[in-house]
């Protein structure tokens, strides 16, 4: 990928795994493309492609955003208020940047957070 | 979403990512599509839709299969003989199940790994 910088060519990006318990807008797959929008936007990514797929009316949401950065994934559990998400970015970008905003959207009364470093 | 066990509401999966160093087919789409493929069969997941991009003949592919049970993600580096993937499978399936497959096909000489229980 054209992000990864020559001269750390092993340690592409940072990947933040979050699991928000307690979160609200589960089932809104508008809302949930919006969230994706501006997770990107946080951490100046570059969408290529968002594809979500609801599972019914009262049933969770998955999907992807695509990003030219790798991509942010969303999964969501309406009937457990509980959603994961994964934020991947390389280059530049700080996938950590994207926390905030995710977790004013979803409003979650607890969060776990995990990064690893891809790639080194 | 349906496959999440009822009696284990907040351990909806395990989500491994797999670093691959020295590997091969980083910039054939079709290979990769059907390395997606073949990872979801492995364990046993439902394809909902795979989607890839190729940054040029000679660059990088980034895409996901997004499955019924969350996702596999991958992100290549030819210019490093480097591929990140990430599988993350809810319900019963196992997302180890898809690690020997990915690595017969891409052949790597190194592999870091990490599993993450979600929602734990």
């Amino acid at each position: 990928m054209s992000q990864l910088p020559t001269n750390n060519a092993y340690a592409p990006g940072n990947h933040v795994l979050l699991d928000f318990f307690g979160a609200k807008h589960l089932t809104d797959i508008m809302y949930i493309e919006k969230a994706l929008r501006k997770a990107a936007n946080a951490c100046a990514a570059t969408i290529l492609e968002i594809k979500l797929h609801s599972f019914g009316e009262d049933g969770g949401v998955t999907g992807v955003a695509i990003l030219a950065e790798s991509h942010i994934s969303i999964h969501t559990w309406p009937e457990d208020d509980f959603v994961a998400l994964d934020i991947f970015v390389c280059g530049s970008c700080d996938a950590n940047l994207a926390i905030k905003p995710l977790e004013k959207l979803f409003q979650p009364t607890r969060t776990n957070i995990k990064e690893v470093m891809r790639g080194a």
